[in-house]
């Protein structure tokens, strides 16, 4: 592991001043800027899709998308984002096939250090978000770092999701819990 | 009941790849991207209005509001809306008079079925939200699909509204709860 | 106390159409536009350390950060801020040295009265928060009117801050409450 990307993607602390990423993320500041007044879907989604590390068919996402980098983000086929998703996206995001997500979303992998000291030295690590198939993110929910979904999840609109759940769930709440099973006869 | 429209407007499963809903949410997207750029307030407020099923005196909206249709909003007479405001109204959005709302207010009237299979088909629903008169909602505010809040309601900021709510109470929490009633003295 | 420029921001009940007040947040609506847009993050925030009473060395905010006035926001040095910031100014915002803040935060100070009639007379209050020096707030952190914070503090992505904590707690949850010390050996 030799790049400062490299460590940051997989959740080792790096230096956030690396000219490679820096350049990165001017990059993206300016691609997001242009794309997000792009209101033709076609060229839009177009655009983002080439900033993205993996997209699928069927891919549309409403303006006001914001991410960090674009190459940690690889979602699958049949996805819908509503307005004012924010990916954080200095680790893996993974987001299966059949996701819709609802607006104001926030996908956060960054994590710093709880001691000030070596937080005030710009030290930064990060753990990777993965999603399954077919869910279902309300408006409003936000997933920390670490965060492992399974197929099939529904998050209520406004919640927080601190730990990772199974398949067929639908959770809710700050911190989110388990609020029932999705109904077997639609598994 | 013919249209996709009304259908969709009466919270029935409807098919959001109509040819009508999508020309109008494609215009609404250009309207929005140009309106909220007008930092004239009168200009703004006026070119938001136009856009609005039903909307009263003293109309005021800070930029970066968003919403899907328009034609579902009906807000009375002295409303004041802060930055971020968005709005789905896939269903009717009714709002009385004299209401102040913060910034990054959700109100989200889409539903889609917890069933996997019959999500990923695209069938959505959806229920309408109605807020009485005199309502101040902090910012950050999440509303969810079918939720009735009565007169002079207060929602503290942050909170996420599951369930509906009569009138004179202070609510607030993820669900949100009663957390006091307005004093009698004011109501 | 004379204008109600200084009523504001003493937190004493004001009138917000008072044209010196009209004639800043015009101003300040235009600049945010303007500025919003720059991608260019020396211009950026050279431009938003013009607006705001004090900012220190190293000073670095994302774009689609929006205020009221910025007259009565104060940050020390070394900050940083993410995405789509939303700082609600009528009362004092201080905000210590070396402090980390996530997306979409918003810090609230103003009150509205809880009596309806009172309310809808465009009665308008405020109270100020204060945070101290080497915080982190992580995305999506709602902050209430009258809250102070201590140094060292950690705030959980997603937390609604309701009321004070002193120095070296890390909390989360709404409304927030303890849930660590920050450890001894790092303070």
């Amino acid at each position: 592991m030799t790049t400062e990307r490299e460590k940051m993607t997989a959740g080792e602390a790096y230096q956030q001043f690396d000219p490679e990423l820096i350049e990165r993320r001017e990059f993206i500041r300016n691609e997001l800027v242009s794309i997000n007044h792009i209101t033709d879907n076609e060229k839009r989604n177009g655009r983002f899709k080439d900033l993205l590390a993996e997209t699928g068919e069927h891919f549309f996402v409403e303006s006001d998308f914001k991410f960090d980098y674009g190459f940690n983000i690889h979602i699958g086929d049949h996805f819908y984002g509503n307005y004012d998703m924010t990916f954080l996206d200095t680790c893996p995001i993974t987001i299966g096939s059949h996701c819709y997500f609802g607006p104001n979303i926030g996908l956060y992998t960054p994590v710093h250090p709880l001691d000030p000291t070596e937080r005030n030295a710009d030290v930064e690590m990060g753990k990777p978000i993965t999603i399954g198939d077919s869910a279902w993110l309300g408006g409003r929910v936000t997933i920390l770092p670490g965060v492992t979904l399974g197929d099939n999840v529904v998050v209520g609109a406004g919640s927080v999701v601190t730990k990772s759940f199974g398949d067929n769930v639908v959770i809710a709440g700050n911190p989110a819990r388990v609020i029932k099973e999705v109904p077997k006869s639609s598994k």
